[in-house]
């Protein structure tokens, strides 16, 4: 199987890419080679039989080299971040949009001109494509109502994966992650970064800033779980899905108490004392905007997994980036 | 007050045209000049200052060419209908997607150009941009799953609108309109059209096959009060809104056999006997993944009306199509 995944060099496609190169296979079927694109080149993974490009998925021709070797399987990972998508108006539309949907022309195209061409292609989409009021929790047939030109561009994403896939041009499957967390790293502005540092700096034994009362409430998953998540839209018969074929994941709804807490158990209170209140009303109001909780049924019932406590979140960060150790 | 219809030679854009230059005002601004386009050349009403043009909308520099003039209130009708959407790929998108992003590209362009310019756009969206299954009614929450490409553009468009408003480029709205019932004009090829031939030809003495079994229910509005909702929605305080642009017209929920004694108690049952029951199974299996019912609470409490009774359907069709009289 040839594996496509643009976006290679992002936090999840990395984390992806190791995955698959350490099994070497997805659902038992050997992986011979991994195609990896990003606007910076993606690592190729040891051992492997990769090529690792840098490109511009919108860029006249891109599309087409990508799928031009007629990859089996695709992960379409590659966006332009909600911030900068709103800073950006330009950018996001061209970036989010038009290189989705050359991507697809592409499939479409490679599909033309020598069929049969149908991959399994799976598209990360997000829970920003849901706009406050919200019920709660939020059910899989709730409309989406993006408050963002990023999840406008996410959702109009999944309608263009629905209708390619509907008409059988490849076999697509949209997955709207969670709020990533713990994401590794440094700090950095986004609005929702605080859900990761609050507990991420105290592991490391560094201060984290709180600008939200504690009363919270978010949805997550752990990068491992990201990863679980697109093997699994991977490998999934699609039938089920019917022409429905965007869900939303799996995830933990939490409060930011609830998250202290959890790091008060698995740390102590030295890592929770870490954590300073600053409260800032601009981030405050952008979070109430966001969704809280959902009902992920349809994605359960599939096999789609998350984690069921933070404890179980924080550990996966701890194993996965901190080599096993709270220092 | 500038008003730019663009699609302004179909069946709804002649009726609305007829109605603004009748009223020569909209909420009771005077209308000072028209500019109507379509693919053919729409005719101008008698009296007004219009121009009237043949464009199509998704050629470079054609929507600049309609906004430089700076429309203040701009109806957006035009549209690849279902079925040639889903013949003709290429051209669906093209038209209905690309052609409703390089209008609002070209407002924004003109906004860019010269601030402040932020017209009203009222977007004609439908209901086709949900698909089967439904709970009944279908409620305004109800998220948009379309089962044709024509369905996707349209909640692409509907996206778009809802993005543009928010970053107040302009001020949309979208209106999803019910299956028009009585369409005026021949038989057509659509696998809806029998809804109004069932009605249209007897009324005019003539037969018309019924391809589905009398039980099948759909969501209706006559072609008058689609011209209503567009006026509505041309004057409407788009403040209550927020950010959901889009809205389910108010529509009348009918089975055909619904249909048929409204005819009859009209035109009596020499009408009826002219409706020849002929199975269709392809039909029938179209129809069957059609809306049946909404709840359209929210469009009514912004103050859409719909007709209420089939029997004012079919009075409307006779006021305004046959002179007022039976033949």
């Amino acid at each position: 199987m040839h594996v496509l995944v643009i976006g290679a060099a992002g936090m999840v496609g990395r984390k992806l890419v190791a995955r698959l190169a350490a099994d070497g296979a997805i659902g038992g079927t050997p992986i011979t080679r991994f195609s990896l694109v990003d606007v910076i080149a993606p690592e190729a993974p040891a051992g492997t039989e990769t090529r690792a490009w840098a490109a511009d998925l919108s860029s006249p021709g891109e599309a087409a080299c990508m799928v031009g070797t007629r990859p089996d399987l695709i992960f379409h990972l590659a966006a332009i971040v909600s911030g900068e998508a709103e800073a950006d108006f330009d950018k996001g539309y061209r970036i989010n949009l038009d290189g989705t949907r050359l991507l697809f022309e592409a499939i479409r195209a490679e599909g033309i001109r020598q069929a049969p061409y149908a991959p399994r292609v799976v598209f990360t989409s997000s829970i920003a494509t849901f706009g406050a009021p919200f019920p709660d929790p939020i059910p899989d047939a709730f409309h989406l109502t993006p408050l963002t030109s990023y999840g406008t561009q996410k959702a109009i994403g999944e309608l263009l994966l629905a209708d390619y896939s509907r008409r059988g041009i490849f076999d697509g499957i949209g997955i709207r992650l969670p709020t990533i967390c713990i994401r590794p790293g440094a700090p950095n502005k986004a609005a929702s970064g605080f859900f990761s540092s609050i507990l991420r700096e105290p592991l490391a034994g560094k201060e984290a800033v709180l600008p939200v009362p504690d009363t919270v409430m978010h949805w997550h998953a752990s990068p491992r779980a990201a990863v679980g998540f697109l093997l699994h839209a991977a490998t999934l018969d699609t039938a089920p899905l019917g022409a429905r074929r965007n869900l939303t994941m799996p995830g933990l709804a939490a409060t930011v108490a609830e998250q202290i807490e959890a790091l008060r158990r698995v740390a102590g209170d030295k890592a929770v004392a870490l954590i300073r209140p600053a409260p800032d009303e601009t981030i405050a109001r952008i979070v109430a905007g966001w969704p809280r909780r959902f009902d992920a049924g349809r994605a359960e019932s599939l096999g789609f997994v998350a984690e069921k406590t933070f404890d179980e979140i924080i550990q996966v960060h701890i194993q996965d980036e901190l080599g096993g150790r709270v220092p």
